[in-house]
């Protein structure tokens, strides 16, 4: 599987703005950067042959300011999710843990896996690293196994690294 | 069309964590339960037939902290979107503005009306209010002239009120 050989700058940082009625965006809201990266993703994916176009799940966690080590749910498409996840917990509370990206072919076979969606069959979930902490992660599930491989992880690591600079984490 | 006649309260406060092992949510996160609720909208009117199954976005503009009168995009479910909007210009820059829900037909027919997605025909957008101010608006398209009807407004008048007491704006 092949993806995001072009990832528009469109997604980060307001250049999306087709109409010039509506005003230039700050480069660094990591709100409305994540929402647009989390649609481009998803449509991204379903431009694709199987598997890609089988994306169920494509979003973002993020630090949550309130609660030592724990991801909070940010802009994601896919059925409602998890609200929360510690540190440790499920393949995205290990990538947070680790700063290691999760690929995961089968997430039945990964210990403490969250089942947010019972249809996700296959995950992969890469940190986002800012100054040594982790600030969030991508998560993409796949509704059947062996969905992502080494080329999705490198491009999605690429695309964290882009999103660490450009937001205000 | 009849929509959200059942609104769960999973997507209002962690309710909808499908598996003990995340953690409970704190009810007022504003960011999770946006991002929730965006995709329930989505799912919801996409489970409904023609044209509520035609909604071609779903989601929210927030109170830009940092730019006085302007809304930025918050999560969302469909295309890629504008990143910010003044109070005052298009559909949803009339809803913040006015504290007053457009339910609008024919979008080409409105007045500066924003195309972020060339496929929308018509929106209902209603503003979320906190305490006199406008905090957010709900933005649906659909890309069918005449996609909402009053009994659209009501309800999603309804989520904005709760929302409005449910998120820490």
């Amino acid at each position: 599987m092949v993806i995001l050989r072009l990832f528009p700058e469109a997604s980060l940082g307001g250049k999306s703005d087709r109409n010039a009625r509506s005003t230039p965006t700050p480069p660094t809201s990591q709100p409305a950067n994540t929402a647009n990266t989390a649609s481009l993703l998803w449509h991204a994916y379903h431009a694709l042959p199987s598997p890609s176009n089988q994306v169920n799940w494509a979003g973002f966690y993020v630090l949550d300011a309130s609660t030592p080590s724990q991801l909070i749910l940010g802009p994601f498409h896919g059925k409602v999710a998890c609200q929360t996840i510690r540190f440790g917990k499920g393949v995205c509370g290990a990538a947070a843990a680790q700063q290691k990206t999760q690929l995961v072919p089968d997430v039945e076979k990964f210990p403490g896996h969250i089942a947010c969606d019972s249809e996700s069959r296959s995950e992969v979930v890469v940190p986002v690293v800012k100054g040594g902490k982790t600030v969030a992660i991508i998560d993409i599930d796949c509704a059947v196994e062996n969905g992502f491989e080494e080329e999705d992880q490198r491009k999605l690591e690429e695309l964290a690294e882009i999103l660490s600079e450009a937001c205000d984490w």
